[in-house]
This record gives structure tokens, C-alpha cells and sequence, in this order.
């Protein structure tokens, strides 16, 4: 059975709205997506405080589901070996968080199939679904960017905008 | 570079001696090696309460080191990539115990080269130790067995009893 490396931040828990939330507290308004496009929000002038915001224990844990993941991936399970792989290792206080996480919102996936590492070239699959370039550059298999604001300039690889779109991808593999 | 994936439990963690402790405080006496030779300590009768101990906060964080593994990684370093790899997935409360005890014993291995994850035949690597056959035998690099009372049945692996035998395949290897 091949197999499919999905990471967590920005492919199945939805960080941008809680980075917009932040942003709004200290600054009192609404940032347009132009205001961050091409870059993450904490590079905004005057935002690196919401870089910080990552290591406090919670932060992980309230974040909302990805629109179509649930049913996405228990949709691939049928057909393939969905591992989470997420780079939590530089983030201590995450890793209850992200656990329990997973557990609430993807209880169909099994702890023998979750990764928290931090380099992923570690990771052996057929596949690898995540919005960091980096991580895809030394994937020897199939890479897939998922479009996130800082990863908009990227032009290296297949791109998914949204889990439709992952799904339609993995339907048309299989044909 | 080529890659060492390392595994915690009975090659740098030493777990023995603290199973040894749990099972002198209800049963009153030392176990002797061949009384838990063949297989884990709490696989004895009557002593399956050692295992839910491994569930509950701070297990992991007090455990000692396997002697002569700091050293030997601190050397293997040099010439090689080095990963610990851990299936710490099942149980949520390790993580940061066993985050922790990297971070003091072994503050020279970057969190970037720690990996928690359940099912190990995700890691690609030349090289993986490992006291678990299990691990080993779905893994297409060179596997080493790190000698534990559990797999002294084992055969099909090369075998290594001690951090000392580590460094002396690792030295015949590169010459």
C-alpha cells in the first residue's frame, strides 16, 4: 500500500484564522489577505510577537479543523497508509496539544501513524502533502505544496489550494 | 552523510533498572536476569502493573543513561547524521519527559534530529538500533539488535550488547 505523509499546520489545522485573531487584538483591525500574501503573518512589522504566541502551551490545541481533511483523509485511508507527520520538535509545549488535537478531530487515525519530528527528511513515503517548500525539496517522492500566504511564490511543485483539490489529485493517481 | 536512527528505550534509556525497582517494591525481592531472561519484566506474572507505570507522567524523565552512549553519539556525530527515534506515540504522556531528558542528557543532539512516531517503518536511514525486532525487520537499512532481556531469542540481526560494541562496528564500517 503506498503511502501519503500528511503534515498538520496549514494542511489540516487551520492556523491562519488564530494568527488574524492575534493581529486584531494588539492592532484592532481586520488584515486583508494582500497585507500578508507572500509572507507568514508574524513578518508583518510589528507582529513577531504572534511568532511567540506559537511556543505557549494552548495554542496548538484550539486551532480549527482544515474545511474537507476529516472527510478527505478517511476517504484516502481506503486506498493508502495516511501517516500525520508534523515538524512539533521545535515546539515542546505542542506536543500534548497536537496530540489531543488529533485525537478529537481525527480519532479514525491511529498513534501508530502519527510523526513529530523536526527535519522531515527523515520521512519515508510515496507522498508528501505540506505548504513548506522546504520540507518538499528533500522529498524523493511525490511532493504536493498546499498553498498557504508564504508559500504563494513557489513555482517547484504541484499545488493544491484547498482538500478538493487534494482529492482530486489522488483520484486522478489512481486512474 | 549517512544517517543513524537511534532508538531511546534500552539503548540510551536505561528502563531495566527502574523496572527492577517497581517490581522489588510490591514483591519485596531483586529480580535475578534469569528470571525475566526471554522476556519484558512485567510479562511475569503478576507484575503487569509495571507496564501502567510506563503510562503515568515522569516515568521517562528519570530513567538513566545507558552507559557509554553519550560518549559513543557524541563520536558517531562526527562521521554521521544522527537521529533518536522514538515510538513514544502511545503513550501521550512521555512526550515531554522524554523531550526533557534529551534536552539534559544529550543537550548536543539538535531537536531537529528527534523523532516521537508510533509504527517506525516511516524512518529512512542507513543505519537503525534498535532493541526491538519488530522495528528492525521493516526497515531497509543495516539494522543493529541492542541486546535487551526481551530479544535474546532473536537471530535474524546483527547483534550489539553493549555501547561499546556500537563503536566497534561503526569503526570496522568506515574502514
Amino acid at each position: 500500500m503506498q503511502r501519503i505523509a500528511i503534515d498538520m499546520d496549514e494542511v489540516i489545522a487551520d492556523v491562519m484564522p488564530r494568527f488574524l485573531e492575534l493581529y486584531e487584538q494588539r492592532f484592532g483591525k481586520r488584515l486583508k489577505p494582500e497585507e500578508y500574501w507572500g509572507k507568514k503573518v508574524y513578518q508583518i512589522p510589528g507582529a513577531d510577537y504572534i511568532r511567540k504566541a506559537i511556543y505557549e502551551k494552548g495554542f496548538f490545541r484550539g486551532l480549527p479543523v482544515m474545511p474537507g481533511s476529516q472527510e478527505g483523509i478517511r476517504e484516502l485511508m481506503e486506498q493508502y497508509e495516511v501517516y500525520i507527520v508534523t515538524a512539533a520538535m521545535e515546539f515542546r509545549n505542542s506536543f500534548e496539544d497536537k496530540y489531543d488535537w488529533l485525537r478529537e478531530h481525527f480519532p479514525f487515525i491511529h498513534w501508530s501513524n502519527i510523526v513529530f519530528c523536526g527535519d522531515k527528511s527523515i520521512v519515508q513515503a510515496d507522498y508528501m502533502i505540506d505548504d513548506h517548500a522546504f520540507n518538499l525539496e528533500r522529498f524523493s517522492g511525490k511532493p504536493l505544496l498546499y498553498t498557504s500566504s508564504h508559500n504563494v511564490g513557489e513555482t517547484r511543485f504541484r499545488r493544491v489550494g484547498n482538500w478538493q483539490e487534494v482529492m482530486a489529485y489522488f483520484r486522478a493517481e489512481r486512474r
